[in-house]
């Protein structure tokens, strides 16, 4: 572990004393450089969190010392041509990047280290957000008021899994009473967007994943049928048609792999089929689609932090949660399973993937 | 040239007499048999017409003989499940199909041939039309009623290119007051996009082709702007941004080439742009897009018969033709010009485009 300081906000930023956070397929990718151009250390990880502010910088106005705060990786200004549109919930200025690695107001970093030799370096920060660490500076946009009686440990899921999976039910797919649903992988976003599905009265929402131990939790989400993809004798497209007399409504890829990708599309139906993208995808690979297959009638389209605006609109999502709308204490405890299988994982790398260039043999 | 026997038409069916046709680009990829799957000879080729009901078949209802037809390659049968869903307009049994060569109510041929031996042969379908003919035999499903004052010379045009670019702007796209739009391949269909985009009361409208002299129809249409891809030193999309502020709300891609239809992606505005993908491109080239591309808000989306439901819509876009609302005699002037240039070629291949089997290494 190495001792990092944390510089005070500057303008439009916030320091933010972080409580809980939690490990999202992400990181692991970001620590692995999976894609080359995004590699950057050192840098602080971690983009699901929850926490308090500890202190604000110059002209921010609408937080102050003590606010719980969940921190987002797709930030709103509120101002830019974007943020005014209803049609994007990409902010001009804040939103996702995961080419960024310094904050938006200088291009400097807020991290920094002293090494042996005496000489500061700086810690490179990490979509918006770098919550693997005790504090941490936001650019105000990118921090999002709480309330305060909301349960710390359960929102810092609000930071990603659960805006993006329900979100992705809700605002993107705009999923209705008596839709049909496919969700491809049941991490915390594939459980999540069963559980928006759910809530708008989904009549069918069918879980795939390789692991069947997901579908415990998935049940509890909402989800209604399973298919193990691993048992299948054909392909699993062609069991979901079977099952849905020609197709879902809507399908969600949300595993990052292209060739579950192309199995999510033709799994919908045609004439009306919608695919939502959520998994990330490493580069170079191409989308497995023919540009002929779009006649179908069948579309795809990506989603960001579940379209919603992060700080005009989450704090609804806080107040449902807080309301009993949601069950997502059953992502919770399915991300802290995670947690704990991976504790020696996760703190005997930290000081890897804040200093891999030590050895450069690593990545 | 040759003789080929028409029969009557079945249950369900109805015989026309063929007025006047034209030739569209995917009549051409088809003779040329470009891709393989679909290669079906000796065949009838054709499906942009216009003519009158000769007969009709038992059970035909709403049509009868000497009403004017346009024939479409995208019928609507107006009961299935795909009818009745506000959300496509694909029919069930007669959607578009490149692969279908015969009628849907027995797989048999309207058309045959007796050769020099004596013995009767089918000559297949295309595209549920097959106007390049005196006759054709189509569901009736796949042939609207227009009103018997409107011109036939120009209504052929909408059995495929005005109303898949017109349909396109309003229905795919519902470009609206302000809009910009980038149309990719100034031919029949681009330029009737550009009307329909106009008609929207389109800011902007930017037409992209390697032949300039497109340019000239193009303003007529409504073309405001125009980008000779061959003499930019940079990528079209670059270009397009540039004049745009960072890109158009909605482009179409009328060419089917594949690197086009990239350019054309890349030149919406990040957010909220939609791309229409219009044109017929070859297999088995895949979609020059990565899946992380769509988490710019970039969508795409494909457009048959620009979104019309033929039998019940086309009608009123029939009506608002006759009341001068579009300037469609400039795509009509385009095609005829095509049609004169292509005469020799036409007539001279026709033999070769219905028995193309008698010499096996043309095809």
């Amino acid at each position: 572990m190495e001792e990092v300081e944390v510089a005070p906000p500057r303008r439009l930023e916030v320091r933010v004393k972080l409580l809980f956070t939690s490990i999202c397929h992400t990181d692991l990718s970001f620590l692995k450089g999976e894609n080359e151009l995004q590699r950057k250390f050192p840098r602080i990880l971690g983009h699901e969190a929850a926490g308090v502010v500890e202190s604000v910088g110059e002209g921010v106005e609408d937080l102050a010392a003590g606010d719980h705060v969940v921190p987002i990786f797709n930030g709103e200004c509120g101002a830019c041509a974007y943020c005014e549109s209803d049609k994007t919930n990409l902010c001009g200025t804040y939103r996702v990047n995961p080419f960024k690695s310094t904050m938006a107001s200088d291009g400097g970093t807020r991290f920094s280290v002293v090494d042996g030799s005496g000489e500061r370096r700086p810690v490179y920060h990490f979509l918006n957000t770098s919550t693997f660490a005790e504090y941490t500076v936001l650019d105000a946009a990118c921090a999002v008021k709480v309330h305060p009686k909301a349960p710390l440990d359960k929102m810092c899921l609000l930071s990603c899994g659960i805006s993006t999976g329900v979100g992705a039910a809700w605002n993107t797919a705009n999923i209705n009473t008596g839709s049909t649903v496919a969700v491809f992988g049941l991490g915390a976003v594939g459980l999540a967007v069963a559980e928006g599905a759910r809530l708008r009265g989904a009549a069918r929402i069918i879980g795939i994943d390789i692991n069947s131990e997901k579908f415990t939790k998935g049940k509890e989400m909402g989800v209604t049928d399973f298919i193990d993809s691993k048992a299948c004798d054909k392909p699993v497209h062609e069991v979901i048609r079977e099952m849905t007399d020609g197709g879902v409504d809507c399908s969600f890829e949300c595993t990052g792999i292209n060739d579950v990708l192309r199995e999510a599309f033709l799994s919908t139906h045609d004439g009306w089929g919608l695919t939502v993208v959520l998994g990330i995808h490493a580069t170079p690979k191409m989308m497995p689609l023919h540009p002929m297959e779009l006649f179908d009638g069948r579309r795809i389209t990506g989603c960001v932090f579940g379209d919603f605006k992060g700080k005009s609109q989450l704090p609804d999502l806080v107040d449902k949660f807080m309301n009993g709308v949601h069950r997502t204490h059953y992502i919770f405890c399915c991300k802290i399973a995670f947690l704990l299988s991976s504790f020696y994982h996760f703190f005997f790398c930290s000081f890897l993937f804040i200093f891999p260039h030590r050895n450069n043999d690593i990545f």
